[in-house]
């Protein structure tokens, strides 16, 4: 009987488990939103993952439960478990990526270093902070945000006074989050794989790049990373995967600030952009790894297997014509190029597929990636 | 619209064009001899592809149809072609893989080097054959033949008078095929990929061990390998390429003779197991490079990733158990070891699976892949 593992979800990321999963001979089965989606052809079921019925029938025939997104919600997840089906990452950790003054909350009692930050019930709470935080501060929303999405600059709590509203309306009630407006000179990024017996894989340290808070570039490893950072980021990734006990791939998003501190951004517990580098340039993809976390098998060695690999985001594609229609120049003048796509229609700012280059060179490699990319854009 | 390759066959090979498929975003579709075979998740038809509405109901759903195996008639093929739909390999060139005796006369005309040939009609010109090279002879059934079946040293002519009886009763009639048994250090492969529009990229020439006629090993590229031997492996996998106007992969299965010459064995104009290593080891794997030159798509850099890579086949596989059931214990000792499994039954010589190592140091990477590889035997 073949390890059969059921992915929540059919966007790109659950896509790309399929290559891994059908090498190592893993049944993978989706549970999508939708026909034709990005993973239609590893959907073995269409449904809605917020009716617990749908997803409990869907994980009874599969040997572990693990998901594209961190949506589920927390009694659905609940549901499963208490059908005795593992379910990686579990609801205790979900939890910290679904609610994110949860994760700041948690994140402080385990020390991580983290902006400053609080949870504010008005907009006197938030004029407060802003105040005490050179006049300006980040507001999100402690739930649903994505992409940048749920994620605002302000520099009045007016500014928030909709999100604030829309809260009274909710049943849930409660907080937005603040936090100061970080000073950083980049964005970083620490993926860690852990297995629900407790070991973990380490990756690399990246670059991130991101554009109106898309994530549009990553270069593995992050460049001019001195020894201490390098430590740093990778003890900040472990405490929070063991910490928060998440199973599967984590990314845990940080900033490197004017005064060489990290922080803490975001979390992410699933695989993630910041690690699409690793398909083409480690020894073990994080889409590979998460099915071996989840699986409870020893995980792969996350080691890079070039010097330099950068990874670029096609975003939006092309408006008049398939992304294989762009093929044919992209590949001719870039032979070394792995471009991947999505199956999923261009929109502006949708992320539609990435090319990943690897080498020697790191500015080369910078270049190669954009090109291809730039062969895919409207 | 995405592009649209159909294969003929649920095998293997067919199973690992899904990987690259799914990422570069082409629609793989499979004609699977029966259900729940290797490549069964791709497979969107079961049928004969001896019959040729089958196989043209097939593909005229695609692109270009593309093969798992060498098998599909003559006449299956003519049909696909006068349908206007693209072929790859065509019948032309799939002819000379069909038939050995064709194969050797064209290579023949085309000046490269091979094993004193002959095409016998019966006990007495085999006999001369034999005598004539030392008392000893390979025979050679000219059709059907592959993982050493269909193959047979002889040192009499009656060794193949089975042989013979049964041409006699093939309305085809013929002869059999016979070569002198070449005194040889050591078997390499050439793989050649070349794109209808006549564009080539050429792999590493690399050394392959058989075991009772059935690849077991691989060493990517071919260990003291010179210059000249690498420029001669390249030349005659060109020639031949392009010579029978080979479109795809083609493997060349080579000989190095004690006198230090290349004799060509073998022709397969697919992906073949002497190109598995690239999946791990190379910018571009053979799957991927079949797909696009098959779709004539510029062809990608099959550079190697890694100075050695070395593929072991998993042959039989347990008995009692599953692969699967093996993960753990493989996975703990070998994190960086590349395991691919098939999804076929374990039966004893079966080729079920195959790990792929790739590093510096040429011992130690064909030691890791043999110790992984061993965790799944019997």
């Amino acid at each position: 009987m073949a390890l059969r593992v059921g992915v929540v979800g059919g966007g790109q990321l659950a896509r790309m488990m399929i290559a891994p999963a059908v090498e190592l001979g893993v049944e993978l089965r989706v549970l999508a939103e939708d026909e034709g989606m990005s993973a239609a052809l590893a959907a073995t079921a269409v449904g809605d993952y917020r009716d617990a019925e749908t997803v409990l029938a869907f994980a009874r025939e599969v040997d572990v439960l693990t998901f594209d997104h961190e949506h589920v919600p927390q009694e659905v997840l609940a549901a499963v478990a208490d059908a005795g089906i593992p379910v990686h990452p579990g609801a205790a950790a979900l939890r910290f990526a679904q609610d994110k003054l949860e994760m700041r909350a948690r994140l402080a009692e385990l020390g991580m270093p983290q902006p400053d930050w609080a949870a504010v019930s008005g907009t006197d709470e938030l004029q407060a902070f802003i105040d005490a935080h050179g006049g300006r501060a980040v507001v999100k929303t402690p739930r649903g945000g994505y992409d940048g999405k749920g994620v605002r600059v302000v520099s009045a709590a007016t500014e928030a006074e909709d999100w604030f509203a829309a809260l009274a309306e909710d049943a849930r009630g409660g907080q937005l989050l603040v936090e100061e407006l970080v000073d950083f000179t980049r964005e970083l990024a620490q993926q860690v794989a852990r297995r629900p017996s407790g070991e973990t894989a380490v990756y690399p340290v990246v670059q991130t790049l991101q554009r109106d808070g898309v994530c549009a570039e990553v270069v593995a490893p992050a460049p001019h990373a001195g020894a201490r950072l390098i430590e740093v980021a990778a003890q900040v990734g472990t405490a929070i995967a063991s910490g928060l006990g998440v199973t599967g791939m984590l990314a845990v998003e940080l900033f490197e600030t004017t005064d060489d501190r990290i922080l803490v951004n975001e979390l992410a517990m699933r695989p993630h952009n910041s690690g699409h580098w690793t398909q083409d340039g480690a020894v073990t993809g994080q889409f590979e790894q998460h099915l071996r976390a989840v699986l409870d098998l020893p995980l792969g060695d996350p080691s890079p297997r070039h010097p330099w690999s950068a990874m670029v985001n096609i975003l939006g594609g092309p408006r008049t014509d398939a992304l294989t229609d762009r093929f044919p120049a992209a590949m001719d003048e870039h032979p070394a190029a792995k471009i991947h796509t999505y199956g999923k229609a261009p929109r502006p700012g949708r992320k539609v597929g990435h090319v990943n280059c690897a080498g020697d060179d790191l500015d080369d490699v910078v270049y190669q990636a954009r090109a291809a990319a730039a062969f895919f854009a409207d």
